[in-house]
């Protein structure tokens, strides 16, 4: 089981830096958790991934559930053993794919629903087969059309032979447009779902070798996350209830500081909490300001092999014209291995050729990138520099529009 | 210029062990090369190549000069340093892809031709619009199909801005089953380009940066290949000759000790012998005894790419479903960093997945296993012990077939 210690809280804001112990190593927090969706991080070796100085790795459930099965995992010696990372680990439930990719088909089921929808069957939105009951979600397998159903006990057992360090309850994840009512059914099953998903976990764990965190749901919708927020962290008050929280749904630029922080605020102060699925610089910043210590996200490696780079400058398109015959780094400061030996007319090079080196080369950079940035974070809160941090970097990042 | 040496010469064979001394480092012959096609080697770093203790790394000249051009290449330094391998280079004249690649968009064109072709237009054997004049070749890009013409003098021109230590003669690289007069006819232009590749190598390259090899065609034809040894090694006689030979063509599993034999046993002794395209272990034994020094080929990461991967025990398909819950290195003696970190299992995952890391793991072992078979060979011959080697690896990579 974890151990969470907070070593210094930033005046006026709910960020803090601390560290989280787990029995595979110790992350420093705020830390950004490198997503390895199938036990690998695409287009990268663990060897990479280390010399990164990554410090936690998470990988789907759904995906692993699926292929190779969970059982392979756990004869493996967990997914960590399984892709070479004896670091700490994490899962996700699962509950997010089995709408988005299981309903759906590769549609985001839960950023389209209309705002008309108050039912408890998904297929009445996605058009698709994932059904929710207070039972579990029935989904069709994306690779072959197979059916499936996660309940919140099947979770527990699925990421207990996944074998991470750091697991999630199993929990909706509903659209943020979906309408109040809608939301508010969906919390209570959320509510029940932690509590049977605790249960389990306590069953199968006997020796306490997972943390389990339980996740915040409730849309945009005030009441209802700090509802969450307290009932949630209510279960967390004992040696048997939750170690952390997740903090989920869907979020915009705009109001992600203020809802991540009206439940940062009733949240427990002595458990780690982790954003899910957020991964870009300004709210990075603005979700540690609220009080969140960790994040994972695919955008910096999907975005890399895309061609889209992270710089101190903002995003440059590695693929544009221009950058053919550019023989400087993608950054000339930044001391990634990529910049280190490249130069982008390489990369350049290297994308309208369609080499695979391209995603590899472009995923080490965006990693180290955002690695760095909240490892900066972090030590901007224990020097005190934050703001004047966040204030410099973002107004390269995002300069102000010119007309 | 290049230094080669001979430290010792196998008796009763043709096979001997030496060094080639470039600018860019020592290799230890026999070796083999790597080929990073688009200067690069696909799906690997030069990082990983380095760790392989790869001597020297070869690109396609037809690649680099459609995509991203020569000039681009020279700007950066030439192909080495573009891709950031520092070591030893060696580009090819162009000659072949222009036929295969260039002639019939995909079909190996000098492998394909009927008996029955004896003209000296490729678009005879294809339908395609590659034309071959004593000028050079014409041929469209199988890019774009934007229409180019290589002659000796533009393929030394591009192979001089593409910057490698060792470069070949343009060449015409008939098909094998090419009938005895066109394989004469051929000959005597590969003759005349070689003598205008050398004269255009000596106006280019003043100070010797670089070292040009013949290329001795020629089929399956005694005569034809000893001629083509003969004239091409009387142009290696002076100072401003050839450095070195290309041995080009087909040949099968059965002749390549032969016909590459017919070749070395009239070629000057103290310049290397390049085999190109040749990367199988059989086709390696048998060409290192019959005197060759260099080979190159793209099959151990093509097959790599395609889950074939070498053991001393014969090739394994890794996406067999046997090797799912394999919990087994790809061979528990090797030392690359696949076998040292890695499972069948999770390596058979990873396929299944359709990650890009299988690729780079795949590769990574295929490339050690080719590179330390070709260092044990010149081990083998500096202790005398080939004759033994050869016939225990054989018998375990090609087993008798049980009936």
């Amino acid at each position: 089981m974890l151990k969470f210690s907070i070593h210094k809280k930033l005046d006026g804001t709910m960020a803090r830096a601390g560290e989280i112990e787990t029995k595979n190593g110790v992350i420093k927090t705020p830390a950004f958790v490198v997503v390895g969706t199938k036990a690998t991080v695409k287009s990268m070796t663990a060897e990479q991934i280390r010399s990164l100085n990554a410090q936690v790795v998470l990988a789907n459930t759904y995906h692993l559930y699926l292929q190779p099965g969970a059982d392979i995992v756990d004869q493996a010696g967990g997914f960590g053993k399984f892709m070479d990372w004896h670091g700490p680990t994490m899962t996700d439930s699962g509950g997010f794919q089995a709408f988005s990719l299981g309903a759906a088909f590769g549609n985001s089921v839960s950023k389209v629903a209309t705002s008309d929808v108050g039912v408890s069957d998904i297929s009445a939105v996605s058009g698709q087969l994932a059904k929710v009951t207070d039972e579990g979600v029935m989904f069709k397998s994306h690779l072959d059309g197979s059916k499936h159903l996660f309940t919140p006990e099947s979770s527990m057992e699925a990421q207990w032979k996944l074998g991470a360090d750091m697991i999630f309850a199993f929990d909706e994840c509903t659209s943020p447009t979906a309408p109040y009512e809608y939301q508010k059914k969906s919390l209570a099953r959320t509510y029940d779902w932690a509590k049977r998903s605790l249960a389990r976990h306590n069953e199968l764990d006997q020796n306490k070798e997972q943390s389990l965190f339980a996740v915040i749901q409730g849309g945009r919708f005030q009441d209802l996350r700090e509802e969450a927020a307290r009932s949630l962290g209510a279960l967390a008050q004992d040696s048997d209830g939750f170690d952390g929280f997740g903090i989920g749904g869907s979020f915009t630029k705009d109001d992600i500081g203020t809802a991540v922080g009206w439940v940062n605020a009733l949240l427990p102060e002595d458990k780690p909490r982790h954003l899910l699925g957020i991964g870009e610089p300004l709210d990075l910043f603005n979700a540690v300001e609220a009080g969140c210590d960790l994040f994972d996200c695919i955008a910096p490696t999907r975005m890399a092999r895309h061609g889209s780079l992270h710089t101190a400058d903002g995003r440059l398109n590695i693929k544009n014209s221009r950058f053919t015959t550019d023989f400087t780094p993608i950054e000339a400061s930044c001391q990634c291995y990529t910049c280190l030996h490249h130069t982008r007319a390489y990369l350049a090079h290297l994308f309208r050729a369609d080499e695979m080196t391209a995603a590899t080369l472009a995923s080490i950079h965006n990693l180290h990138f955002i690695l760095r940035l909240v490892e900066k974070i972090r030590e901007s809160i224990l020097d005190d520099t934050f703001h004047t941090y966040k204030k410099e970097f973002l107004a390269r990042y995002h300069p102000p529009k010119t007309s």
